[in-house]
């Protein structure tokens, strides 16, 4: 075990944080442990003080960060049999935009018994919504001035990001902002704990602060003009240099190291996002790599080695994966989540008795049924819009389609035809990304649908006419970051050597049908049709809507 | 009881007979008895052979027709307490075009010995299609002459009519054919059985034979091109009088009112076709009048005193539901299926465990949530053709639709889409037939969802804008029938009398409130955009049928 060198990946979730014990030279993991916030997410009470939060809030207590820290490194450390001298890097990765003020001396300030009671100490995760009004100001001023760095943004400031954030606390508890000598990511806040060093993830901020490579943040005369108070905000208010991926932001403390069981010394990384480094973890690291993170929703994160400008899409960011290739990321709103919505739904009694008769889940059951059919059998279309559309028409009001129902439709031609449709959708995007210059090649398919429902992944390959290789691992999150870790720890030069040879890509390949392909393209042609048509032709989806709204307030 | 006067109407259906005894005075039910044919329908073996029948028979024994009525007739009259003598008028509905091959003794041939083996002997339902490949023959001729009569029918000849059932028979069977003194009507044997004369119903002849008034049949030309042999087909084989509706054929012998429990001398009324009788039932004598017969499917009966040609209807055809007046006829392909469908496969286990534990239907249940919610509320739209379209695109191979879906929508808001689906669907051809000159103002609805569901018919109400009064009666066409029999025996001496006295019309109105229906007029005005575009621009539902037929045979 002597020459054995490992890293350490660290993935904070909305609910809670999990670590990975990987062995650095073939990305083996040797441990995992992971442990939920105490406090959870606080959406309705503020825990100190018992009192009621106002609408849209969503904030978290930093201490929590620290206390399933302080368990999970060592549990992952001491379960894989390792010494912490062994572990020679360690790289946080955290939601984002999710930010909290705190001192120059990097305590909190909810921590102050002064301001334990004021919300604004604590953190605002990046769900928290209250900062709208902040956001379309932010806008207004944006489209106003023609800033450039809305582009990249999608033309919309979004309530997710920070300076709506930083303007909320401003004008809302003007007494948190002054006190705050900066406004930080979680992840750095992390990783100032560690190192003692404060610094600013590229990553995030050039994903939720605007910040562009060779340009810098937002100008002071567009601060100025969204509000005076603010024009001096990058100055005063975010103070740390901004560290590459991958690069080491210092090394853990004596303090730290005694803290969190590390020894003292090990490389930190810079702290990342935590879609994005699933991508790393994926072996996104050549052009025309995609990697597609299959949950509740879906997410496509792809590579090129130049910049196109793809209209639809949720941006491009230089370096926003692996450091010297721009990302691109895509999504799809609903993905898990519409066969979810079907198995409880739109279900018949006798289905549910043959699966509790054979003890399975009636979601098992329907894609069981549906998978005995042939490829357009059922005779039903869907546009897979439950949740909106992200890519590549960004337009959350649009809403989910059923069409060619007939008398002896089944409950299992209806999941089908959502399982084609999130297929089609994504066809979608990657021929959007084609038509706008992205190769789209290798795709490596993760998430827990690509690892267990083989008939699912089968269909994306003949609809979409690529081999799809599955990932291998379950926890691409704090996978990527400990190849995060041992890119900054030196052990590899580079993200694709650290990905080729750490990469949680396994031997499972699903490849093509050209038969089942011939039936599909078919169907994708009504489907561009119907997508076109209620997506930019017909707004009646919009005007459902509002006809709802209507019926509410009547 | 002296002076009472009552009259009998006997409703031959598909699978039994109902006989309703009625006070001619006030169209009172005073008592009704049904029993089922023996034989049911014959569609896979013959009874009498024991051997299988080709695809697509459908066939009856009309023996079975004679000893439900020796049942019937004699129990309504003892369970009215009334004496034969009263029972001033009988009428027969019947299902059609449900033909028999008879002698000229009135003689049935599947009644004798050598032909009691031969399928084509028997009654050939009105849903026998084994016709089709004749009908085809008849349509491509008649279109090829330009045909007047192919117009009212709506262009094309149906294998459900009388002539390709006659001429399959000349094909397959010419002994019977030879041997048949004619091809009679299954009501219009009923009332030979009863008067010992022979009849041919007058709307029998008009709608399932192409008899024009002042016309006549089809010429001999005609049918000598599509076949030599059917040139003399109406000389040979169709010598009855034909008789109008409420014109007596003559009256019940000895003989039958022995055998019926009659009294010899009782008023016979032509015979009529059972969907048509029920708007009799339901007082429609005026122009303008509109009868609603909802079950699984919806029909709806229009009279007015002028001809008006209108397209994508079913059929225009003068005395066609009253005498003086045209009668029209559109129709739903799917009503009540569709809310069947949801309640069986559009479900959740929560609400099948509700519904158990209060002891209700899952369909009730739905219906109860639905009307919970206000109008449009629920943001779906649907398209009523889970069966199809008869009116007003008369398209077997459109299908259904659902726009508007979300995460949180719930069964009850799609069961909701669906019923507001069906009354837009009705608005569209009561609008087609106002577009065309024909008049819908006074709207009665029947069937038993009419009778029992008070939130749809108050939707009905709101989205047509017009009142909707409901039937009393459960038993429309038998009803009909006695108050056709009531204008035979002279008790009336017209329809609009008949039927203003004994109409089964009650006092139930549903009103339509103008709030609601200026929300049901945003919505159908969405409901008519989707309806144009699958219905006459996108083919996608044509093509998902034959990408399915592709998928099967793959």
């Amino acid at each position: 075990m002597n020459n054995k060198q490992y890293t350490l990946g660290v993935d904070f979730g909305s609910l809670s944080c999990r670590a990975v014990l990987a062995d650095a030279e073939n990305g083996r993991e040797l441990a995992s442990e992971a442990m939920d916030y105490p406090h959870a997410v606080m959406d309705t009470v503020l825990a100190a003080s018992g009192e009621s939060l106002p609408p849209n809030f969503a904030l978290q207590d930093p201490a929590d960060y620290l206390l399933v820290l302080e368990h999970v490194i060592p549990t992952v450390i001491a379960r894989a049999g390792v010494s912490p001298a062994e572990v020679k890097g360690i790289c946080v990765d955290f939601t984002c935009c999710t930010i909290l003020p705190i001192r120059e001396d990097r305590t909190p300030l909810c921590f102050e018994a002064a301001f334990r009671k004021n919300p604004h100490a604590y953190v605002k995760m990046w769900k928290h919504h209250a900062a709208q009004p902040y956001a379309d100001r932010i806008t207004d001023v944006a489209r106003r001035r023609g800033e450039a760095w809305l582009d990249a943004t999608g033309g919309t400031e979004s309530s997710e990001y920070m300076f709506p954030k930083i303007y909320q606390i401003l004008e809302e508890a003007p007494e948190i902002y002054r006190e705050a000598y900066t406004f930080i990511e979680a992840g750095d806040w992390i990783n100032l704990m560690l190192t003692g060093k404060g610094s600013r993830g590229y990553q995030y901020a050039a994903y939720k602060c605007h910040y562009l490579k060779d340009v810098g943040y937002p100008c002071e005369a567009f601060f100025a003009e969204v509000d005076e108070r603010l024009r001096h905000v990058v100055r005063d208010k975010l103070p740390y240099p901004i560290v590459g991926a991958g690069m080491p932001v210092g090394t853990v403390t004596a303090a730290a190291a005694a803290r969190f069981g590390l020894a003292e010394g090990t490389a930190v990384a810079s702290a990342v996002p935590d879609g994005h480094v699933a991508a790393v973890a994926l072996d996104a690291s050549r052009p025309g790599d995609i990697v597609a993170v299959l949950g509740t929703s879906g997410c496509f994160f792809v590579v090129d080695d130049k910049e196109s400008a793809v209209p639809g899409i949720c941006g491009r960011i230089r370096d926003g994966v692996v450091p010297g290739l721009m990302g691109y990321e895509a999504g799809l709103c609903c993905f898990g989540d519409h066969f979810a919505f079907a198995a409880e739904k739109l279900i018949s009694r006798a289905y549910l008795e043959e699966a509790d008769r054979r003890g399975i889940s009636p979601l098992s059951l329907l894609i069981e049924r549906a998978a005995r059919k042939r490829p357009g059998e059922s005779g039903v279309l869907a546009l897979n819009w439950f949740n909106g559309n992200r890519s590549i028409l960004v337009d959350s009001e649009l809403s989910g389609l059923f069409v060619g129902i007939t008398l002896t439709t089944a409950p299992e031609d209806l999941m089908r035809a959502l399982i084609e449709a999130t297929a089609f959708g994504t066809r979608n995007i990657f021929d959007n990304f084609r038509a706008h210059g992205v190769p789209v090649k290798r795709l490596v398919a993760s998430g827990g649908i690509a690892r267990k429902d083989p008939f699912t992944m089968q269909l994306f390959a003949d609809v979409l006419g690529l081999e799809i290789r599955i990932a291998r691992t379950a926890q691409a999150p704090a996978l990527g970051s400990a190849i995060h870790a041992a890119v900054a720890a030196g052990i590899y030069p580079s993200f694709a050597e650290a990905g080729a040879a750490m990469s949680g890509v396994g031997d499972k390949v699903f490849r093509p049908d050209p038969e089942a392909g011939r039936i599909y393209d078919l169907l994708y042609t009504e489907y561009q049709r119907l997508h076109d048509y209620f997506g930019k032709e017909n707004p009646v989806m919009k005007n459902l809507r509002r006809i709802a709204a209507q019926g509410k307030e009547a």
